[in-house]
């Protein structure tokens, strides 16, 4: 069964955490599902935080770039928060650019992190 | 398969917004998880939005009722947001006492009325 990520929305930005360990159904359908919601919402800015995310593989690590990338070019930048180091080291060993990605410790200073970004 | 609802810890306020319809496992799997996260985090105040859920049974009702309950006697203040009509018609009906819970239309909406209660 495919799981969903649900995707909370507070003020003028979105807020996800994964807190389940992703398939790749359940991260191409977080994909798409946070595109509509960026869409619908017209949302400035996106939190994803990986903290209960324990390890990667190569397909969910190119599809949380490339969600990044969307979000940008649909004008919502997104913060990561919450990178465990056996995270980190799968996204550059893969040489998954997170070049120009914002990155927190966790979802609040994410959020002030984006606040500050877009707020000024 | 039983779904986990997640938790987001932001500043001292845990937030979850369930997005699927609630099975009778899942509802009390997030009853047991809400309150170890209160219990782990110390978080003074919980908004539980219900914006998708578009029906409850008598036993979902039930346990949320009971969890507001029991964050209340851990030290923390449960605001409800998105109640739709036919949720609240069968709160209502089922005589699922709802005196004293704090209620929002939205997740900003239920977290200022959190920061009023608990802040002052």
């Amino acid at each position: 069964m495919m799981n969903r990520i649900p995707i909370l929305k507070l003020e003028q930005y979105l807020l996800a955490s994964i807190q389940i360990e992703l398939d790749d159904q359940t991260a191409l359908s977080f994909q798409e599902d946070l595109l509509n919601r960026i869409r619908d919402t017209g949302a400035k800015g996106v939190v994803i935080d990986l903290t209960s995310v324990t390890l990667i593989d190569s397909f969910i690590a190119k599809v949380l770039g490339d969600v990044i990338q969307m979000a940008d070019l649909m004008g919502a930048k997104v913060v990561i928060t919450g990178i465990r180091p056996a995270v980190a080291i799968t996204l550059i060993d893969l040489g998954i650019s997170m070049e120009g990605v914002l990155t927190a410790l966790n979802l609040e200073q994410g959020l002030s992190k984006l606040k500050q970004e877009l707020e000024g």
